[in-house]
């Protein structure tokens, strides 16, 4: 699907310009804001004028062909727009109302219906249910929550399946977007579709997803294998580990959540940096857009300035799975010889408090350590404050100056990892990342994504088969079933892309699933397969501990008979071993 | 140990008072900012005036006794300063100075020596190699590095092993303290002196503690078991779970690390809260400080007005092991007939965002969620902003008197949970926690304290034999050992308090080690027995994955040679079986 209309438009009608409370107040706002000019129209029937700026009473009052139409109205007038819109030449549509697929059988229909005509049209349409997106490469917000002024063109492009988080992100100031795009229930552009357009843009060197599902797996797993063929990071913030998200992202985007092993074993395949919350979605943005350098191994030398920050970073490392370096006995003995009798050569290096004030010292202890040949990276620790005081800052910018200069003569990328998550001067921070070095929140998170930034850089494409089978979902994005993912159906789709995972058979009888068992062995967890059951544990469609052919014998009829109870209509493949 | 000259004194010098940069500036500001006036001292030989205060010659020119002397000076002029200061009466003592146990041979000796003198003055010394402390109950920052004017008397006590530590906690803005210490080398006072006296403290009702190690464990022992019956909680960040902490430790403030099983079995023991760190140091902080209630059950309901968040959250409860309650069917349809149509009732219950405005329905969710009978607490996702803009004002203190409403009203704590970490508007946030709501920094951290919030809550002390030994170090505080516990000794006394830790043997030759395979079992795990070595995998004293007998006899005797060859001094116990 072509996106350039609908994320890079020339001409722009917003339809519900207003100055009241709401999306069509933020959005024309921000988008006065940008550069558009004469190419910038506001439609509304009740208007003269909205923030300054001449109203139409309709789009084919402005006279003129459209890229794009921002609809701000209500559900009810949707429909109406977008069939003036298409007859205007439109081919792009961002979408704020609600009320669609998240809502309920009849919010599903308005949906399809929405869907069928903006296919007809061959309009690419962002959301419903959506904040719309910023384009900050051309300049475009057309975004329906407050933007801040301080937003910068940056090399991060994020989409993300929820307004809120897509808008909190946004409001990081240290993360800097070249697009930012909520993508809301995807009715017509897919999640897949956008990740495609951020993979071929040349502005976006990270890629950041907030994921609560995916329509078209086919074209997901293409998109992915395109993505490591590129070596452009994709850095995934997916949820529905638990069967409690699973339920709410059904509800919220009406996404189809499938299986998690099944994702987690396609980002494995594709080297897809999986992250848990905000923070390391965060962190790792900053991490992956700001370096430079790739670690020659995958380990990390840490430096304090004290020795309970070095304390707490050598737990966090064995939590996190960091490899602390082993220095050399060269670097040891020059490391003796260099710092004072109280700092003990180690790693974590304790260089003591007194290296604060002595630059060279700091900068000799930092080459030294470079220099070793198991140290892959080299983690600081240091506490930039929330301001530079005046006073302060010949000891700041010093030890900025020196990290940097490190950086720059060194072969090994370098993090700066406070003790402690606080805000930070913003110039000191830019002084830092424009020298290549990022700063991150804390031990926690910084060690967490130094580990995966390593795991990425050592990842190795050709060492994989990226090809995948294109046919099921077809390259005009045409959908291999609107429905559910079925847990089995999931695995299918991936086994056939050589993504192996734990050994599992649908049983339609007590039989099929004896054998199965005895293919597999005890103990067991038997699940009811359907399309239609997603929530499997509320119909007791979900059985654990099985560990003998009679409990297996009663699971597997208490599941079926749970199923046909309380779903008489669902179309159950079976009882998944 | 009374600790009341040095952390409460009426007559205070500083000896070192300076203006120039360090410790004596600091402290000789901070002080001078204090109420003091008269009871305040300033000693240098070489200045006439500090800051505007004049400054004595010597101690005994004050002419005067004095509770507290505060030496700013280096190492080799602390014993003198010591004993002019005891002749005039003195007490207690802060001693910034380094170079003694953190720093090789001779600095434990001259560490011992300050330890001698003190003990024969009854001086009780904060330091060496410390920050000093703060002391909001009396208004007194005998502290080393500059405070921030925002120091507000509160209920935490804190007391850490490290400077820096002691210092980034104080300065987080929304953390009040009665008593800040920052203990350095515990040469004189320990830190189960610092613990018995915040335990005793009625202004602190909660306690912080960043430990590296202890050197009387009888008495730290019994220092819990009296918070224990207080009901007074105890939060840990112990740091020392790898052996890389624990190297680091050793060198830091020559601590001794010990067992980091067994100070986990100590905390399980007398409910003490261990964090990991300073992010979840500071959010168990704030939750322990501000809750009044107590859950009636250990669960959650989580209500967010974003899909987005709401799924995050749900991963993250699970992840983090917070029960989700499960919603009776009459809070459902309350529910249902009260949200929007597109809100499916679920927890975590999303919404939706139209409640931000409508605040009577905003109420009415959190009442009806408040009465299920299932929910222990209800935790509010909410994004309070870095500065409340005058026009949000109606909005974001509208939402924040709704919380506070239903929280005064209901019996159950309500904790505001943020879908991700930054910082808030400081008046906003003193409005919530004056309601007794505080506001965690992300679900993450959230949870994680909340579900310890709730275990503390439920912990039931007269369920457990607290009576502990006395006798080992006595009432005195006399020491058991000032070496290195080994690993096999801080177990075994462990055991004497009755707390489990898993079975171990020592082993003193090849046939007392298979006799004690054969009663535990194979796989077994190695280790040399000695307090002379604290490193052992430096000196190839493990043995990881050893599974039969000939395996077993090859490595205890590589271990007991390795330990010959490396340490021909060191005091062997045998092979920790």
């Amino acid at each position: 699907m072509n996106l350039h209309h609908l994320l890079r438009p020339k001409v722009v009608a917003i339809v519900g310009a207003s100055e009241k409370l709401g999306f069509g107040r933020d959005v024309s706002q921000n988008m006065l804001a940008c550069d558009l000019g004469d190419n910038l129209y506001f439609v509304n029937p009740n208007r003269e004028q909205v923030l300054g700026k001449k109203c139409y009473k309709s789009i084919s009052d402005i006279g003129r062909d459209i890229d794009l139409v921002i609809i701000c109205t209500p559900m009810f007038t949707v429909n109406n727009i977008l069939e003036e819109a298409a007859g205007c030449g439109c081919k792009g549509a961002v979408i704020f109302a609600s009320g669609y697929g998240e809502a309920g059988e009849e919010g599903k229909l308005a949906q399809e219906e929405l869907k069928n005509l903006a296919t007809k049209h061959g309009i690419a349409v962002c959301g419903p249910n959506c904040a719309g997106f910023i384009n900050n490469v051309d300049n475009i917000h057309g975004f329906g929550l407050p933007v801040s002024a301080r937003q910068q063109k940056g090399n991060i492009g994020l989409v993300a399946q929820s307004g809120q988080v897509c808008s909190l992100l946004v409001s990081v100031p240290h993360l800097k977007f070249s697009y930012a795009i909520s993508s809301g229930n995807n009715a017509v552009v897919g999640i897949e579709d956008y990740l495609e357009f951020l993979v071929e843009d040349e502005a976006t060197e990270v890629i950041a997803v907030y994921l609560e599902g995916v329509k078209y797996p086919e074209k997901f797993a293409r998109v992915l294998a395109q993505a490591a063929k590129k070596r452009k990071p994709i850095i995934a913030l997916k949820v529905g580990a638990s069967e409690k998200a699973r339920q709410t992202t059904t509800a919220h985007t009406g996404s189809l959540a499938g299986s998690d092993a099944a994702f987690g074993a396609l980002f494995k395949k594709f080297g897809v940096v999986r992250v848990h919350d905000m923070e390391e979605l965060i962190n790792a943005c900053v991490v992956m857009s700001t370096l430079k350098k790739k670690p020659p191994v995958n380990s990390v030398a840490i430096l304090n300035i004290s020795g309970g920050e070095a304390a707490i970073s050598a737990d966090m490392a064995q939590l996190q799975g960091v490899r602390l370096a082993e220095f050399s006995p060269e670097t040891l003995q020059k490391l003796q010889d260099m710092l004072p009798g109280y700092a003990t050569p180690n790693n974590p290096l304790d260089m003591t408090a007194t290296l604060v004030l002595n630059h060279d010292k700091y900068r000799a202890t930092l080459r030294t350590v470079m220099a070793d040949p198991d140290v892959g990276m080299l983690v600081i620790g240091l506490n930039p404050p929330e301001l530079v005081a005046e006073i302060d800052k010949p000891v700041d910018y010093g030890l900025a100056r020196s990290v940097i200069e490190v950086n720059n003569e060194g072969s090994k990328p370098i993090v700066l990892m406070p003790g402690m998550s606080r805000k930070r001067d913003p110039e000191l921070r830019e002084f830092y990342y424009a020298g290549s070095v990022p700063i991150v929140d804390s031990p926690m998170y910084g060690l967490s994504v130094i580990k995966k930034y390593a795991e990425f850089s050592l990842y190795d494409p050709s060492a994989r088969t990226l090809e995948v089978a294109v046919g099921k979902d077809g390259q005009s994005g045409e959908k291999v079933s609107t429905e559910t993912l079925s847990e089995h159906g999931s695995k299918a789709i991936l086994k056939e892309h050589g993504i192996s995972v734990p050994e599992e058979y649908v049983a339609q009888s007590e039989a099929e699933a004896l054998k199965a068992a005895k293919a597999i062995g005890y103990p067991l967890v038997l699940k009811i397969d359907s399309p239609d059951i997603p929530h499997k544990t509320d119909i007791g469609g979900v059985k654990l501990g099985i560990d003998n052919d009679v409990a297996l014998k009663n699971a597997f009829n208490e599941i079926m008979d749970n199923a046909k109870r309380h779903k008489p209509d669902a179309r159950v493949n079976g009882v998944l071993v």
